[in-house]
């Protein structure tokens, strides 16, 4: 990345000297920092980016998209794997995606070792962390509008469940949903996984926190009050013919039409791969962009 | 990168333990390695793309695909800025592209300090070490079919440009050049920089060759003879509606077209940037699989 | 098109008795009707396109995009041609384009024996009847907010041209411009045909507006404040590598460029043909449904 | 479509009077004719579409697609509600299809008094039809090259099951099948349709025909020697969001996924209408064209 800005750096200033050039104009930025938790007793790193008008226009807010990574994912996976700043900067050039501000968490690392997954978990209250401390944070922080009309939540694997689950039991607070290659639900091969009762088991606790939250008993189970809550979300959920995760995906579109409740639905090409999810984001970004209230 | 693939494996060793998956049978893989040069008096790097098959299909010969990065770039830019394995990987999977083996020389680095550019200048024959070195070794030492209906080549900016003279002095070589966001020449903004006569300034030097092999010239100067040449080689010509190096290639397609010589053009969304060529591989890889004769 | 629709009829009707299917709810429809012109002194025919809710939400207005049909094309054409309906009912149900009014004026016919063209010309004052007459008939007689945030232009061949000439002479009245394929001047090879001085050589008069009124000429003899004024609207110019029109859409785009109006530039794979206009659509709509203020 | 050549032929005529159009030259072409059935004892049409060099080559053969319409469709409906000449003419134009021959059968029309369907019938024996006089009859009347290795299948809904249906029985005779919003089986709500056992209702009849003919169950049920030879096919299944056939599409592909037969499976954005069919032309005969062997 550093190489490539280096060379168009080089072109530019060779080959482009006297033209006027808008890309050299204010840029949009990424930056990493970091909120302590009083919740989980620990510092919590985040990625956020910042659109290009942020610094100039100093009185404007902005929608945000919270952006959720996957397993053994951090915060800095969706800018490094998934490139968002380069779509972004893209989309927002040509007015395909509006300017908005999009923060990616830290709820992952080595499963091994770390804590992972967006759900409380007994010793690990992430959830809510994240809604009493990290996103109330993020909003007084930095330039949120701060209402539900320009606020959405998207991720991939692990983040989409995580998106998904956080957008049914929370749709005052989202207006929108993407999930991508989503853990709908921990699939039958995964089933075992969750069968050890060790608490130091991260995996073992993660697997059960997921199939507690499975997105798709969530739906069958709805009563018409749930029903007429999550038909005031806009959802979208995108997931490749060769992914290991698709048939959770396809049991939680089939219910959520047989419910009653709009949902957008792809199947493109693809497996459980990063470059599905940078594809993925050239749709999710003007999604979002649409179902924000302007 | 590496932390995705983490990622993917602890997923699928926890969760997908007995399922089935070809993704664990043989991968395609990336090489980086070199050749000394006795023409440039120094070792040049490489990296080379050997699809899925190669490692089992030991008889089988390919396709190959010269892939040459832009200005200040080295070997490795298009697999690293540009992901080459990922799109291909993907395209081979769904059949979209054909197996094919994909290398990319080191044109460049740092232009102030390194040589750059893929033509012969004063005190760096890089033509010759291409022709007459580095593609008899590569078609050598990997498993390529040889020939013309067998051979294409692709590049970015520079690599652009170096793709489009190439495939144009040399069409008894190559069946197909796709052109991204290409040099076709200097453009008029950076002509200044051409001027400084001292040859120890490798900007100038690079500045002036590109000028003299201008892909523009080539054709509104060409005969009959040369035409018909160039009708022998399929041309795809792609730059984004921002970027600085449009009017050059607007230039080049109209002298084709005018020359009665068949040549795609796609003006796309975008400028010159690393995603712009990362999206171009979509069409690329198709695009010269369906030259190659099968 | 009837076929098509027995054909829907009959699979659901036999297949589908007792599932619930939104469509056959309230459906978008297509009316073809007429106004008596006093400019023109004749009645001359539109067609619009109502959105689904239109019937229902009946106190809601809508933005509106005119639709100009090419040289020998009438008021259906859009619809019948290039199925503006079909793609419009696709794109308002996944939400890529917003719930909008749709109308076609005939500005054309066999251009042997028909007035063509959106210009004022001798003895037709085509330009007077569409915005004295036609867009406050239409903008009265149906539910339009009518505000120029809430109004778009664009069309296709000489209503291309129709396209941003009007968008260009009356920026106050369109937010968004969206040209495919456009006549933004007479090509060289055409301009013979304007030659002809006799006035009742439709075809010769018809050339001379187009001349008259260059849209590229509008804009190389800009001064600041027609630029300002030209930068207030949303501008896309969208034509085929194949298109003989092409070299005067270039032309055009680098006009916009150098004056420093902001211009989105497409060129994709295809010529003058009624698939590139129907495939544009893709674009235009969520385009200009992004323009719109909501 | 007339209107929009005469358009064509005007502009092209007036305005490029000198320039070279290779739109001028050879044209693909589109022929309807019929054929007398023994074996139903009447005469069946079909339609046609000869590509651009067939009139000039006149030693060439052709690869061959036969291309199967929905329920309540004739032989001419892929060409005036689907437009599969514009499509292939552009795709062509461009190498992302290889010319080939494209033939529609006449299978249907309206319900209530034709006979439907691709497969045997009480009364009807379609597909002896198809297999033993219009298959051997297009192939010798037309330079078709012959062997399954230049010989492909594609339909929509009832075509898409017979598409399926066909590939699946006869492997032998094609390389490729697509399937587009396809009746892999009745669907649960239409099953009624079916019990009706009166021999003169051609629905019901119908309805059975595709029951007996389940490519669901056809996969299920597969020994090894079957899974083998749906292997030799490469198969592609698309079908919308929205479509009610969805679930059908899906159960095939899972079971082929299950019997470790690859299949490409897209979910896109739409319904069951002539328009998602369109646009899935542009996948369909590329893929077409990748599988014939060249």
């Amino acid at each position: 990345m550093k190489r490539l800005i280096l060379s168009l750096f080089a072109v530019c200033s060779l080959w482009m000297a006297n033209a006027q050039n808008p890309a050299w104009g204010p840029q949009s930025k990424v930056v990493t920092d970091s909120i302590y938790s009083t919740v989980l007793k620990t510092h919590r790193a985040y990625t956020i980016y910042l659109p290009q008008s942020y610094d100039k226009e100093v009185d404007r807010k902005y929608p945000i998209l919270y952006l959720l990574h996957g397993m053994s994912g951090v915060n800095t996976s969706w800018f490094t794997d998934q490139r968002v700043k380069d779509v972004m900067d893209q989309l927002t050039a040509s007015g395909e995606a509006c300017e908005m501000i999009i923060v990616s968490p830290n709820a992952g690392g080595n499963p091994a070792t770390c804590w992972n997954g967006y759900f409380n978990m007994p010793g690990w209250a992430y959830e809510d962390f994240f809604y009493k401390e990290f996103m109330p944070y993020i909003e007084k922080t930095y330039r949120v509008v701060g209402d539900r009309q320009h606020r959405a939540v998207a991720g991939l694997s692990m983040g989409g469940g995580g998106t998904t689950s956080y957008a049914q039991r929370y749709p005052d607070l989202y207006c929108a949903a993407y999930a991508m290659s989503a853990l709908m639900n921990i699939p039958v091969s995964g089933e075992a996984a969750g069968k050890d009762p060790d608490p130091t088991n991260k995996v073992a606790v993660l697997t059960r926190s997921v199939q507690e939250h499975s997105c798709i008993k969530y739906v069958l189970e709805a009563d018409e009050a749930r029903k007429a809550a999550l038909r005031t979300v806009q959802w979208f959920v995108d997931c490749g013919d060769d992914d290991f995760l698709l048939d959770r995906n396809i049991e939680f579109f089939q219910a959520m039409r047989n419910a009653g409740i709009p949902c957008q639905f792809r199947v493109r090409d693809g497996g459980h791969t990063g470059e599905y999810w940078h594809s993925a984001l050239y749709m999710c970004l003007p999604f979002v962009s649409r179902c924000f209230e302007r």
